[in-house]
């Protein structure tokens, strides 16, 4: 009975809401060991990245695309990989993901990464559409705005930016916690906060915004395109404050925005998922993911899926790689998503509580169609 | 060996400890989809509340009820409830439950369901008793009373309301928060924020306490009157702000109040029921349950019965649908919770962690036993 | 297969590098009974702690060692573990845990437990090692040493205590809560409070130090010594304030001792061990156990350990039971973590994530070598 669903869940063709490009040159085993964990800190010495459930997970599911047998040890799975150009890897692992669309994050630390039109022409026949990183846009037109123009010019570069983009993002998570204040700022308070800004930058700070003032114009502008607005919750590299990552408390704004027509799609989530939840079922606008979290919880991350699917209305959860960089990621989001949701469906469906076809449809709803809606993407002829 | 449990947890007559009354009249298909979901938000458009655990656990386990294969789809279930009256489906469902005690919440919306006396008539040989919500009553005697007679109006018509009760219910969760001050507030204080509400009711507003002050009256005088104090915390509708309803906010006020005899009940808790157990644990008079949660959660309901009996001495934790409405959702609360308590204990019998006997008398603790000694309830020729 | 993985987690010495000593006196049941809980409240009439997940893994694992069947009833065990006094209990309990070293907390209610050098003699072969509580330091020499001499003479007696110690502890989380300020006292900050201190000391306040500035001053101090520093976080009795035990609120000192070279040792964690994973994965310097709480969730422990394998790199995980005083708890804390581990693991193994020696590697790591590398410890002839 579950081995069709295995097999159609194993067949779908995934749309990666939110993804990065991948590495464009290749990279030494100490910057791939410290590119698939969270941590941005040296490894301690006689310490490698492979021993965790990511690198168990990169010697389980990638060795075999690299000829090697599943469960290679960490050193014969260095050795295959060195023998491949970065552009190898990507076609390789991208590639074997059985995703359609990738909806590309553009904003992080691009110069490390394939460029999204040499992706986009390396994936075809898949899709590579682009999703805007809100801050990144307002670092770029910061000092040619000037502080009176500073919020006119973002929003002229953002309608430039977003011009074929399927949706924004927003990192005020990481530059200032998700405990901001919900109402859209003023012009006055806009322009005082560029001023203060504005200054930082001709003393020559680096241009990373995180007033709180700026972040909030800045998401409002974003709510503002009728994109669907994605915001990174919970887990990720030691510059957030995971506490102040709790998508609880994006309540009051996703109060204030409810009325605008604009949808959210809360990101990553983990530990706070079963949260992430509460908030997709409850208020209609919101969406969540668990990327990033299944990645990095490996052969646990049937449990963080299971947990995705108690309280969330089974037309509000998304499927997510998050990777970035190393292209094992973007396979790896693939595998484990469809290897978690096979087993937690297929459990529902032997003990019967739900019809094969009902589980066949829930992970066709979470890992395509969902997203196919909210972001207006095209359609196949298998759709 | 694991049949007997099974058996066992299947003929248990339940106390289910929390409950609302079902449905007096009939229901659109769009009333009923609103009905069995938390959220108070309208649908989005092509969007139906049976893609989620709890319309498909309707699907699985209402639908043989009304003569249709489980998991019959939903367009065949809602013909098939169509065609029977309010009170046909609240005879059938709450019929079918395996209920011997339903303690009623009678203070939500009760004009749009049947009321106690004529749901006790109905339910009878099981026995149907109140528990009375605090704020109801405070809302109804406010304006007769005047602020300088507030407290003692209420004393007094609380005293009438619990004469015949088995508990008192706070929603303080929703109407302030759980971080409130715990102490009992004086009576100038009393006076002070009665004058202010009722000048705000003078001038027409809905009554509806939500000043701290007065609401930390009326669960001070629900603890005086020595029943249980039924408390919501955790998830519900979007009204309420899911950070300020953590039960571990509640520790300064259960030290107050620990000397008074009085106990407590947390009620839902998810998703902080981890929290709840360990309160359970280590204050005597802490008590709780997973209701509201196990319905919405559905298939997916055994992780959270599980992780309910992690900390929590057996004798801590209770029952309850939490049902409020379709009578669908007081049947699918004991069937649901049937379900994973038996496959949660199941399993540590299998395992050989506990014998048999231990699992069906830890179920009947939490499905009966407990809360026929905590609200003093009659007993059965079987107990 | 998986025989293997089961046989060699049976077998593996185990370093329990956080544990307390054991009654030195025979205890009443009513005594015993309060000493299985976290709970330091007298039982309710009528209650027993035996009804919880530690009371049924104590008949189910520790009762065949008293020459009872497995699961014998609570009244059989206690009448059997009567006939043996605090030595052959301790010799027994503690002599079948499969651990090969311990690292004893020596400061916390040490004058009813077995002192650590006759612990050690009666543990021979396997080792006993100190571990320092940096309170009970503090508070042996507050009154010889005078406001303005307190840190030095705290240093000196620190100095003193942890010349053959293997690693230091704080309770900070029980005496003010996580959430202190990050930085090191000032000299001038510390003269004040150890004043005020010393003064409600010679008013005859016990010698109990809560002060935030003596208690920073003595958590640094003990980052001097260089040796890893343990900190109470999570779940405890109810002496803690909960929500002020999540070790998220350490973000901001472990950031200020990040370039010291010491490490820390994040204790217990439940319920927020997936806080405490993110942390072990993003900061070299900090580990965590779920000790504690594998001891008090019992048979449904297999989940808590199964969550703390998800985020943290395997070198970071470690064993302990956190046992103080019934020697049932040291032996039901390896029990149950060999139990968990191997249970968790060989799932892995089973669906073809894991190879079996990867996943006996693992246990290794986490019940054994990560211990010996991060205090220290002598290797013995199997290692």
């Amino acid at each position: 009975m579950s081995t069709e669903l295995s097999e159609g869940i194993a067949a779908l063709p995934l749309v990666d809401h939110h993804v990065h490009s991948a590495l464009a040159s290749a990279v030494t085993r100490e910057q791939f060991e410290r590119l698939i964990t969270e941590s941005d800190r040296p490894l301690p010495a006689g310490v490698t990245s492979f021993d965790s459930q990511t690198g168990f997970a990169i010697r389980r599911h990638c060795a075999p695309l690299l000829g090697l047998p599943a469960r290679a040890p960490a050193d014969a799975y260095w050795a295959a990989r060195a023998g491949h150009t970065a552009e190898q890897l990507s076609d390789l692992f991208l590639g074997a993901a059985g995703v359609s669309d990738w909806l590309v994050d553009t904003g992080f630390k691009g110069d490390e990464l394939i460029p999204l039109g040499t992706l986009a022409d390396r994936l075809r026949p898949a899709r590579a559409s682009e999703i805007v990183r809100l801050e990144t846009v307002l670092e770029e037109v910061a000092q040619a705005s000037g502080a009176a123009g500073l919020a006119e010019g973002f929003r002229t570069a953002l309608a430039r930016a977003t011009a074929s983009a399927v949706g924004v993002k927003s990192v005020i998570a990481y530059r200032h916690g998700l405990d901001f204040a919900p109402g859209r700022p003023s012009s006055a308070e806009v322009e005082r906060a560029a001023g203060a800004w504005l200054r930082e930058l001709e003393r020559g700070a680096p241009a990373r915004v995180s007033d709180p003032v700026l972040l909030r114009m800045a998401l409002w502008a974003g709510v503002d395109t009728g994109l669907p607005v994605q915001l990174h919750t919970g887990y990720g590299d030691p510059d957030l404050d995971l506490r102040r990552c709790d998508p609880l408390l994006l309540v009051p704004w996703l109060k204030e925005i409810e009325g605008t027509g604009t949808d959210v799609v809360l990101l990553h989530c983990y530990p706070f998922h079963r949260n992430a939840g509460f908030l997709a079922q409850v208020f209609p606008h919101v969406h969540f993911d668990v990327g990033l979290a299944v990645n990095h919880t490996g052969a646990a991350s049937t449990a963080v899926v299971a947990e995705s699917l108690e309280l969330a209305p089974f037309t509000k959860v998304l499927y997510s790689s998050d990777a970035w960089g190393p292209p094992e990621l973007h396979h790896l989001g693939a595998v484990l998503w469809r290897r978690g949701t096979t087993r937690a469906l297929r459990g529902w469906v032997e003990e019967g509580e739900w019809t094969e076809a009902d589980a066949l449809r829930v992970a066709t709803l979470i890992g395509r169609t969902n997203a196919q809606r909210l972001y207006g993407l095209p359609h196949d002829s298998s759709d």
